[in-house]
C-alpha cells in the first residue's frame, strides 16, 4: 500500500480490478446455472402443462435460489459493462448487454408474479383485521390491536351468519381468489417462458459468452495501461453523478412530508398505463443499483456494508413492488362480471398499495437525506 | 390585580366568573336563536317537501351561521354545567344537560351530512387527478404535479372516448352521484328534523331555561363564597386531568410513526358498526373541548390563543370527519345492485379517508407532544 502511494503506476491497473470482478460474477453465473440444472429447473422446452404442475407445488427451493443467483450475477455483469464501457471491447459489450437484459427479464417475471400475489394476499388479510402487523408498528400497539382484532373477527363471523349485508369480507375473499387465479396463471406462463428461454439457442449463446468472460475479459488497451484509480474512479463517479442528478429531479420535499396524499392522486384515473409519477422513482432505483455495483468494484467486499445505500435501495424496491401490486389490483377490478363486493375490496386494496408507494417514498427520502449528510 | 394578590378573599368569587361566562353564552344563544328566526330558518313544522326545496339551493348563509352559533353556545353551556357542576344547582344542571345535548345533536346533523358530502366529493375529484391539492403539499410539487395532472386528464378523456375499458372514471362519477343522493337525502331529513325540533315545545322549554341563565345563574352557596382561584381551578384541573388520562390511553407511539397502516386495519371488515379503534380518539376530542371551555372561564379571552390546543383539537375534528366519511363510503358500497366500477371507486375512497384518519392521528401526536414540552 505504501509503495502504491509513492509510485502509482506500480499499483493495480484499472483492467485488473474490472476483470477480477467480471470473472467472479461470470463464475457465479455459471455456478448458478449448473445448480439450476441440477435442481431440475431447466428441463426446458417440455410441455407447459407438465411444467406448471412441476413448479407450483414442488416449490424446488434450490431452483428458485439458483434462478435468483443467475439474475443477480446477470444484473451485475450487465451493469458493469454499462458503467465501465470505455474500458471494455465496445462491440462485444454492446452485443452482450441486451442479451443479459432479456435473460434477467425472462427469469425475473415468474418470481415477480409470485411475490406480487403474496404481497396482495398479505395486504387483504391485514385489511380484514386478521394478519401479522407491519414490522415498524410499536410493540405497544401490537398487543392492543391484536386483542381488538380477535374480538372483531368473532363479530365478523357472527355478522356473516346473521345478516345478508355483511358481504365485504366475502368480497375480500373473492378478491383474493380472483387475484390468485390471475397472478398464478401469469406466473405459470412466466415459468414456462423462463424454462423455454433457458433451453433456447439464444440462451446458450449468452452462457457461452459468460463462459468467455470467466476466463478472459475483453479489455481495451487503455484498461490494461491505466492505473486502477485514474481508470475506474471517473467512470464510477459519473455513475454516481447520474444517480444524484436523477434524485434531484424527484419531489423529495413533498415525499418528506408524511401523508402528503400524492401517490393516490391518480387512484381513480381511467388510464390503465402505469402511473407517470412513478417513472422517475423507478429510474432512480436502476441508477442506484448501478452505483452500488460500481462501488463493489472500487471497494470490493467493504462496499457491501453501506447501510444507507441499502436502505434507500430497499425503499425503492418496495416502491416498485407496491406500485405493481396496486396496478394488479386495479387491473383485476376491470375483470368483467365481478361482484360489487369484490370490486370494492380491490378498490381498498389498490388504495392501500398506493399508500405503500407513498410510504416507500417517505422512507427513501429519509434514507437519502441521512446519506448525503453522512458522506462528505 | 395587585390587591387581589395581597388579599385573595377580596378578589372575585368563583361564582362571579362562572356566572359571567354562562350569562354571556346564554345571551349569545338567544341572539343566535333570534337571528336564526329572522333568517327564516325556524319556520318549523312545515311540510318536509317545502323545507327541502327552501334549503338545498337557497343556502341561507344567515340561517347556517345562526345554527352554528346556537350549537357553539349550547356546547359551551353544557360543557360548563358538566365541568363545574359542584358550583351549580345540581337538579337544574342535571335536567338541562341532556336537553342541550339533544338540541346540539338535532342542529349538528344537517351540517355534518353536508360537510361529509363535500369532503367525499372533494376526495373523489382529487383521486381522479382533477382537483386542488392539500395545503400541506410543498409548492415545489404543486406546479410539477399539476402539469402532470393536466396532461393526464387529457389522456383520460381520450381513453374514455377510445376504449370501453376505461370505466373507472365513470365509476368515480357514479360513486359521486350515489353519495350525493344518499347524503343529500339524509341532510334534507335532518334539516326537517331540526326545523321540527326548533318548533317543538321541548325546544321552547330549553330556550326558557337558557333565558333564565342569561339573567340569573343558579349557583350553589359554595360558589358564592369561594374565591375564583380555589373554586374554579381544581375543577378545571380535574377536567384537564381527565383529558390527559384519556390521551395516555391512546396509541401515541404508533401514531407518531408515519405510515403505520393502523387506521385501515379493519378496512375490509364485515362489521358495519363504527371502528372500535376510533372510539378513544373521539373521546379525547370531547375531553379536549371541555378542557378548552374550562380554560375560557379561567383565563377569559386570552385562553383562545393557545395554538397548540387548537391544532390538537382541529386534528381530532379531522379525525372524526374522515372516520365518518370513510363509513359513509363503505355504507354506500353496500347499496344493492351498484356497478362494480362504482363499488371499486367507493373502496378507493374508503381507504383514502381511513388514511386521512391515520394522518390526523399523526398530526394530533405532533401537536400534543409539542404542547406537553411547551407547558411546564
Amino acid at each position: 500500500m505504501a509503495q502504491q502511494h509513492l509510485d502509482p503506476t506500480a499499483g493495480p491497473m484499472a483492467g485488473d480490478a474490472l476483470a477480477a470482478y467480471l470473472r467472479s460474477q461470470a463464475t457465479e453465473f455459471l455456478r448458478a446455472l449448473r445448480q439450476h440444472r441440477e435442481a431440475g429447473g431447466a428441463t426446458g422446452g417440455g410441455p407447459p402443462a407438465r411444467a406448471r404442475s412441476s413448479v407450483g407445488e414442488n416449490g424446488s427451493k434450490e431452483a428458485v435460489d439458483a434462478a435468483r443467483a443467475l439474475r443477480r450475477s446477470a444484473r451485475r455483469i450487465s451493469g458493469t459493462l454499462h458503467t465501465f464501457r470505455p474500458l471494455l471491447d465496445e462491440g462485444w459489450s454492446e452485443a452482450m448487454r441486451p442479451e443479459l437484459a432479456w435473460l434477467s427479464g425472462a427469469l425475473a417475471r415468474e418470481h415477480a408474479y409470485g411475490a406480487r400475489l403474496e404481497r396482495l394476499l398479505t395486504a387483504l388479510h391485514r385489511l380484514s383485521g386478521s394478519a401479522a402487523f407491519p414490522a415498524q408498528a410499536a410493540s405497544e400497539v401490537r398487543t392492543e390491536v391484536r386483542t381488538e382484532v380477535r374480538a372483531d373477527v368473532r363479530t365478523e363471523v357472527r355478522a356473516e351468519v346473521r345478516t345478508e349485508k355483511g358481504t365485504l369480507t366475502v368480497g375480500a375473499a373473492k378478491a383474493g381468489a380472483l387475484l390468485e387465479r390471475q397472478l398464478t396463471l401469469a406466473r405459470t406462463r412466466s415459468h414456462s417462458a423462463a424454462l423455454q428461454a433457458l433451453g433456447s439457442s439464444r440462451f446458450h449463446a449468452v452462457a457461452d459468452n459468460v463462459a468467455v468472460l470467466a476466463s478472459e475479459v475483453p479489455l481495451t488497451a487503455t484498461a490494461a495501461m491505466t492505473g486502477a484509480a485514474s481508470g475506474l474512479k471517473p467512470l464510477a463517479a459519473a455513475a454516481e453523478q447520474r444517480l444524484c442528478d436523477a434524485v434531484t429531479g424527484l419531489p423529495l420535499v413533498t415525499a418528506g412530508h408524511p401523508y402528503n396524499s400524492q401517490a393516490l392522486v391518480h387512484g381513480l384515473s381511467a388510464d390503465t398505463a402505469p402511473q407517470p409519477q412513478d417513472a422517475p422513482w423507478h429510474q432512480v432505483r436502476l441508477l442506484l443499483r448501478l452505483h452500488r455495483y460500481a462501488r463493489e468494484i472500487l471497494f470490493g467486499g467493504e462496499a457491501l456494508v453501506d447501510v444507507r445505500l441499502l436502505n434507500a435501495g430497499q425503499a425503492l424496491d418496495r416502491h416498485r413492488d407496491a406500485a405493481e401490486a396496486a396496478a394488479a389490483a386495479a387491473s383485476a377490478a376491470r375483470t368483467p362480471r365481478i361482484a360489487p363486493a369484490t370490486a370494492y375490496a380491490l378498490g381498498v386494496l389498490h388504495a392501500d398499495q398506493r399508500h405503500e408507494v407513498e410510504a416507500a417514498r417517505f422512507t427513501f427520502q429519509r434514507a437519502w437525506m441521512r446519506e448525503t449528510v453522512g458522506t462528505p
